[in-house]
């Protein structure tokens, strides 16, 4: 049986509490907030979780082995750090960190100390997503073509982030776990509607080694909620709108057909493809629950996570360049040179 | 009676050739292409209309007062040329020309001679962006924040001419038509995935002199069609959706308030904002009806079309700043500059 | 090539003569029409084919080898057997005639000439309902448990029947192609908004030999356009669609399974099933295009019509039981016995 | 502050204690069920609410001032009873009772006695019908015409009662509350397809006093969820569809107008009229929320509540009449009648 401390109890947090409230394996020992009326309902509701306003206190104490820190991003890197300091196995809500710097030294420490890091990259753990990276690593979408996702809505603005941040990590990390090409360089274009606040709309090109492309467009002033993920291959096509109820992945048998004109050598014939639509049933349990009993269960074997410390700092990369581009413009950010540089 | 040539029977021009015949205040005189069974089915269609291989001998034709083009892209700027030189008042397909320069001296003729040029942007004369101009000019829409299009499906591939060429001019035309601003610059990214083909997709960003944002997504090779437009304003807001059989337009009462949080001056507060969603009745007559009776109008009294050259030439330097900017994967293209320069 | 004589150029006659004229083993010759304006615009469209405002003399032209109707229920009878009796063959648009006992005399007379009898369902020519059909004898449905229909929108309130008659009809003459059961007894109910008016709201429930239930709705006065039909097995269930651009047959691998409790005899213990869905491609050919050729090729040679007069005849007994269980407001109507009674 | 006992922990019972949990009048003091493991999964979740198998000895709690029965439909008229025999208020799940004659025996008695009795009828709580039942006692619909509700998925099958009174009685309620017109005659069908089972689809139809008409289909067998309800009327028309995120309702401007032709007495015009829609800002809070609340406030005044024992007897009437119905294969059964002999 794991002790968990858990650090952030704002809008994520209860959703982590209730779900390791249910799992066999672990057990939430003690809960920290800086507000006094949020630890005070969590113990109402979960009695026999000590709360404390102090975090530090939370990470040292003896019945806690790994703290999970559900608090703004600015706060990620010093708390994860005084966790791994302490010998704590750290689960942090997405993204890892503020920058990619300090990505590298949790993912260090906690190499070092031999302890599980992982991020709270959610949607990875959903039957939606876990059907597409088998319907992709099975090779029956062809050669890929491209990944194009859609996150709009009327949306919290957050006051410490842009939208890029907040939402595109989402599908930043979606992309990193499905697809087994890596992005080269990214390009970027966004504007802020608020005096004084951060961007609001973002859109995002991520060009890769050969001609695969991938688009984001985030925004947290859009009328309607549209969550969708199209990829495009030259055998099939998958349609991802997580908003559907039952049908979340339709695969579409539809391409085209390339030939060069035996008649004109300079033109090539297009054929049109469009066969069966096919929408496999999908796993239904909470993603989150699905994550926390691999993090229980990387923590007990000493196994890597599937969502861990380097994806997370992947992610970083892409968002990090994704600003740099965007406060340019649209200016091509390559990502192996800004890597380098960093190092 | 105003009679027409019409110069083109491919995919568009049988539309042309139908609404003309039932429009009162013009008539079909001529049809040419250099495609014998589609001269002869138009002729077996439309008893009475002249048919002829050769273009010059039907601009020539006296019985002509206006000339109707639908021929591929490279064609437009010679053969309206060819009509305007010939007296003859010309309505080209969209694009207006293949390149700004082309399309300066085609306004330049047609205003020497004090002809009628209009370029058929077919969406500016549909009850739903008609509706959508009277709303973002009645100002209700308050402050104007970004426009965002998805015109996306399996379409097919053109030869000559990329993606952006094809789907995105309907998108310029119908947000030159609606928006009171002018963009400034474009930052643009695509991929082809046809060996020597041109770019199948495409994204644009526009920005303008404000913080004003626009972006357009056009992709030949979508597993599902997408016509959705998002309009953003401070007070109000549009979903556009043009596959929706009746409801096309929505308007949302919807958005944020921002103020500065009088106990932390550093701190801004957001309210959102969630009222009544409305859809408007629309016109439901066609729209290359009424695009054409505003035609034959204004060659009768010597007017100015409401998508004139002008406005041709306004898309025109987009899409071409747009393929400049995606040729260097986003690098901006400044509107202005180019302007100047080319001038 | 045989000679189609085409009486009616109302709503759905215009239809018949654009699709007659596509088809390589037929030509229309005649056309009637009582209204001169429906003449004259045929003749300007379509020169070459002889129009008259007597159908008498259409049906005695010796060019005419076949008969379509396209008129008001109520002459469909006269006319048809008009032509039969002029030995020529027969297409009536749907349905058949105003009564069982004018179905079956158009039948005998048919049958007694050896002549084609064959009712315009233009439904079961499409894509979709041949799919379905399709699907239901492949037996892959399991036990056939129900039929549910939904056909209701804003629609043309007819003057000479009521909206079982008008919309019905097309729900009952698809359910009778794809179904291999046949109904046994009727209860149905209705409503008129409209003084003086036909029944406007219609509901209709079939009872099978077994306990197989169909169901259907349709309304002249709804809101909204629907055009859904669910088909319940035990293995299987299909949702039709209409209205759905691409995807208008879905298959649901959807169910329960019931056992007894091996615990308390009597309880049953019922399992629920979810598993994949999947929307087949179907035929897009235009339905009427693929119903003419059909019959053509039926009057070459001499073959029964996929929708005969016996099918036709099938669907009048179930409108006419229908009625007769409306207007005394549901009471069951056992089709057997008024067969019976009726003959 | 009231005592609340609440008997039964089953689907509906735990959302009942939570909500009551959040209001500030009221406070769960005692839960009762037979089975031992629900009464310790409440304990845990709520610590200091008492527990027992034995829901006389809830009813029976001095500290129990209402009495709150989630139990399966046979159980209600007995639990009920024995609480209003104790001098408790009552808050029963719906439907009220088993038949007509307890629903009437249980609102005597609380009559009698000046306790509060009501049925919990959710729907009716909910930001959707309350602007519903705003709409139709404005009388902008104009004259009303029909209300037809489709409530069918892939659904728990009763052990108990068949799929009318799980289903329909949710219907039933919102009827019953929204129209201002009561039912004279039902005409009910459906089927079972699970051997000894109760039916699992049915179609209801109501007749009014006027031309107004009601229907309703249920089903547990059907592979897609819908849950839409059209209400027709002269001047508008509603549809309510529940499965939508945000706009449930939606009101369209649009109907038929009807004159007589005055160049022929004995022929109708109908003209069409198809105006804007309208999807009104619903009010978000939780049903079940509002409707405690309610509760609490009219025991603590002594008033009626909206959902009384009355409106609770009215659905019994309706669904013992459609099951009467429903046995004979549709045979009406005239409400009147019933109630007559009844008494």
């Amino acid at each position: 049986m794991i002790g968990v401390g858990l650090i952030g109890l704002g809008y994520w947090g209860p959703n982590l509490l209730r779900n390791f409230a249910d799992l066999a394996g672990a057990r939430v020992v003690c809960a920290s907030d800086l507000r006094a009326d949020r630890l005070s309902a969590a113990a109402a509701r979960y009695p026999g979780i000590r709360t404390t306003c102090n975090a530090a206190e939370l990470i040292q104490d003896p019945a806690v082995d790994a703290v999970a820190i559900a608090t703004p991003v600015s706060t990620h890197f010093e708390l994860a750090m005084a966790a791994l300091a302490a010998g704590k196995h750290v689960l942090v809500e997405k993204p890892l960190a503020s920058s990619c710097e300090e990505g590298r030294r949790l993912i260090e420490e906690a190499e070092r100390r031999r302890l599980v890091l992982m991020v709270d990259h959610t949607f990875v753990y959903t039957g939606a997503v876990r059907k597409i990276a088998a319907l992709v690593s099975s090779g029956e979408l062809g050669d890929l073509y491209y990944y194009d996702s859609v996150r709009v809505n009327l949306g919290l603005f957050q006051h410490d982030v842009d939208v890029i941040w907040d939402l595109a990590v989402h599908d930043l990390s979606i992309m990193d776990h499905v697809l087994p090409l890596k992005p080269r360089a990214v390009s970027a274009t966004g504007m802020s509607h608020v005096a004084g606040g951060h961007e609001n709309i973002g859109y995002l090109t991520l060009f890769f080694e050969n001609n695969f492309i991938a688009h984001m467009h985030v925004n947290w002033l859009a009328p309607v909620k549209i969550r969708r993920t199209l990829i495009g291959g030259s055998q099939r096509m998958i349609v991802y709108d997580d908003l559907e109820p039952s049908e979340k992945i339709k695969v579409y048998d539809r391409g085209i057909t390339v030939n060069s004109n035996p008649e004109n050598v300079h033109e090539m014939l297009v054929g049109y493809r469009s066969g069966d639509m096919w929408a496999p049933r999908l796993e239904a349990t909470e993603a989150l629950k699905t994550e926390l009993a691999h993090f229980v269960d990387c923590v007990e074997r000493g196994a890597k996570p599937i969502t861990d410390g380097a994806s997370g700092l992947r992610v970083l990369e892409l968002v990090e360049a994704a600003s740099e581009s965007m406060a340019s413009r649209g200016r091509l950010v390559e990502l192996g040179a800004r890597r380098a540089t960093a190092r």
